[in-house]
């Protein structure tokens, strides 16, 4: 990544010396806000935000009054075999293309902010050009990545999945409760569950990806920032572990006569915050969110409790490390309560680090632009982390009031959405010089 | 009561001197093992132990069963309208009778003693008398009451519940999940649905109930001694408690801005314990034993946790005061989290004192067998709690191995069940003489 590094630098200087983006009208943030509240519509839910999941009616409707707007910015559009949705505008040079976007598939009962302002936001840049009449060095693409937030037939991130070349053999004839395939989805969704293999993208055939985002915390929200610099999307290793101890009457059996599962869980709850919290370095979370104590009646003492132990971080040895610790620490607390404590090998999905030179043109269009800007880790997933693996990649974030994502009260307000999408516009533009 | 235990000075008096029981036949032990036996057949699981769960058919044969050795023992069979089995034998004078019994239901997946022991025991002492051609001045009642478990149609002791007027209105017209109301099971055991009020016993119709149980905790066991005088059974104070948080994602929420419902609970479950091991006098019990977070995903923060606490206790008032120190426990860990911790008014059952002149007369009886005691409470409830509201009554406990009750593991060796029988058949005769 390199000579990117290097282009940047050069790209930066030309960036402040002729002013492009200055000479361009800024994104159009009415057109923007009525565009997401159209898109609010599919899938909308009585009581406030939307559940348009992957693979259903709600997403195939989104994802037409998507390719309206992807047509009306003059983008040229094809389908890959995984159900990517891809809109083309040409460059004025043979060059690989720049790629922008998100996805539009929400979690069942989640908001109008999370994909949606990323994948909006790429075509109003689009439109931005088109209404300028601006032709780039580079093509640009805008993507609406499949299935994000997956769960109905996958627990990963489907289309982005599809083309790092994550996707299990045989996914495609997995079927739903009502036992629908997923390939005929696919077909629906104009994807090609035969040619799925297809989708991969390889290195080389963009020149680099650029993702805006909701934050989905109130990191930046606290510090009153209104662009976020994402350093890189956090590893995260997770286990389900097991308190093993003994159930009994809770009336005939003695304080001191107890193997109390439930008792040995509290603790060990308690220790996993305290091991995160003792990290000195980095900003790692650990969250202990789901615990099942059996046999789970008033009267009876919990002789077994199922719980999961998750940690996110930056950095792979520092999450180790701190699992380490959390492992030590359940082996003391299994002791002490006689209470056996085990659990399962940690599962790890590995960080992805934003490209140095994509981070310092968010910061260089931000700047420009007169906004202040803040270096932060994404502890959410985003197809980004994907598209790291064949092609540099940068992601700009967007305060969530609150902090709240995933619920029908996430909210990211009309300005913040648009700082963003002008911050995007203008690092496409400053890419576009220094790639 | 006062006169019951100026009685029993005398009755002891009179049992040392004349050495009543010392001259008839102890029980049959390996008679009583072989019921015992016969009577785990009906409802028998094949991992061991038994599901005979008050009305169903398993409990409908096994009652046939016993209603079989109440014949043989030439006790003359009554059932009333609330489906309690009595079996009477007449006594020499006219006086109220004297009721000994158990239960014979257990729970799902129970074991072959809880109930059983203290019901065919009852019956043994019945035949040992007939065997001995000897008979009481009082009448002598052994009685079965109905569905003491509870689960499927009430949560209470429904047999001994009708007996002390506890069964609320309409109780009869309850359906099961196959659409049975509960009057079709009385019918078949031979109840009356449409009189149910007339099971109410009222105060002065017996002399006194005893009752043989299995201790069901270790207590007995841990210090050697084959016979438990039962002090009382225990209050029970239960609520059901919630800690409200805010669910966030597990990823984006730093540590420092969570509301972690989860946390706040598992301080509280370790605080329970505590304040209920702080308590200086006396033997109380407290547990969480059910506990569910919500949303309760990997990677989501727990937002609510409902939990429950019991207190259980001889002394109300130690309940009160240990109950309150958790609730001003729970307010400070509130606090503490940024988490709202509520909980519903407590439910208290009320405790049963256990008649002192029958305590006298179970230590008498052991004594005279040569065999140990000491007084301990009875942490779960039994149908005796009930039957407190009517008569004077005492317990006998016999141990249970390892403490484990309600499992097909439940056991109590043979020697352990006849001495209890033993004690029992001794103690009928020395109130006999005393009342």
């Amino acid at each position: 990544m390199r000579h990117v590094g290097k282009g940047w630098v050069m790209a930066a200087a030309l960036f402040a010396s002729t002013g492009v983006a200055a000479t361009l009208p800024p994104v159009n943030a009415a057109r923007l806000e009525s565009t997401l509240k159209a898109l609010s519509a599919f899938g909308a839910e009585p009581e406030g935000g939307v559940s348009r999941v992957g693979f259903s009616q709600a997403d195939l409707d989104g994802r037409s009054y998507v390719m309206g707007l992807m047509r009306e910015a003059g983008l040229e559009i094809r389908i890959d075999a995984a159900g990517n949705l891809f809109g083309r505008r040409e460059g004025r040079e043979s060059l690989p293309a720049l790629l922008i976007g998100s996805h539009i598939d929400s979690v069942p009962h989640g908001g109008n902010y999370d994909g949606d302002v990323g994948s909006l936001g790429a075509i109003e840049v689009a439109r931005a050009l088109q209404g300028a009449g601006v032709s780039l060095r580079h093509p640009l693409e805008v993507v609406i990545w499949s299935d994000e937030e997956g769960g109905r037939y996958y627990l990963g991130s489907f289309g982005s999945d599809a083309a790092a070349g994550n996707l299990p053999a045989g996914i495609v004839a997995r079927r739903d409760a009502d036992g629908v395939p997923l390939g005929d989805w696919l077909r629906r969704m104009g994807g090609d569950p035969e040619r799925l293999s297809e989708a991969r993208i390889t290195r080389g055939r963009y020149a680099g990806y650029l993702e805006l985002h909701i934050e989905q915390g109130a990191v930046m929200e606290r510090a009153g920032i209104p662009i976020g610099v994402v350093q890189g999307i956090v590893d995260i290793s997770s286990r389900t572990c097991t308190a093993q101890g003994f159930a009994n009457h809770a009336g005939t059996t003695p304080m001191d006569q107890r193997k109390d599962a439930l008792a040995a869980t509290s603790k060990a709850v308690l220790a996993v915050r305290e091991e995160v919290r003792a990290e000195p370095e980095g900003h790692p979370v650990g969250t202990v969110g789901w615990i099942e104590a059996k046999p789970g009646a008033v009267n009876v003492i919990p002789g077994t409790v199922d719980f999961t132990v998750e940690i996110r971080d930056l950095d792979e040895a520092r999450i180790a490390r701190i699992d380490a610790r959390i492992q030590s620490r359940l082996a003391t607390i299994g002791a002490e309560e006689s209470v056996q404590m085990h659990c399962t090998a940690p599962e790890v999905s590995t960080a992805a680090v934003t490209d140095p030179a994509f981070r310092a043109a968010i910061h260089a269009a931000a700047d420009a632009a007169g906004l202040g800007a803040m270096e932060l880790p994404s502890g959410a997933g985003h197809d980004a982390q994907n598209v790291a693996t064949f092609a540099p990649m940068g992601m700009i974030f967007v305060p969530s009031v609150g902090g709240i994502s995933h619920s029908p009260k996430e909210y990211t307000t009309p300005d913040a959405v648009a700082h963003g999408v002008e911050v995007l516009r203008r690092t496409v533009l400053g890419l576009d010089v220094s790639l």
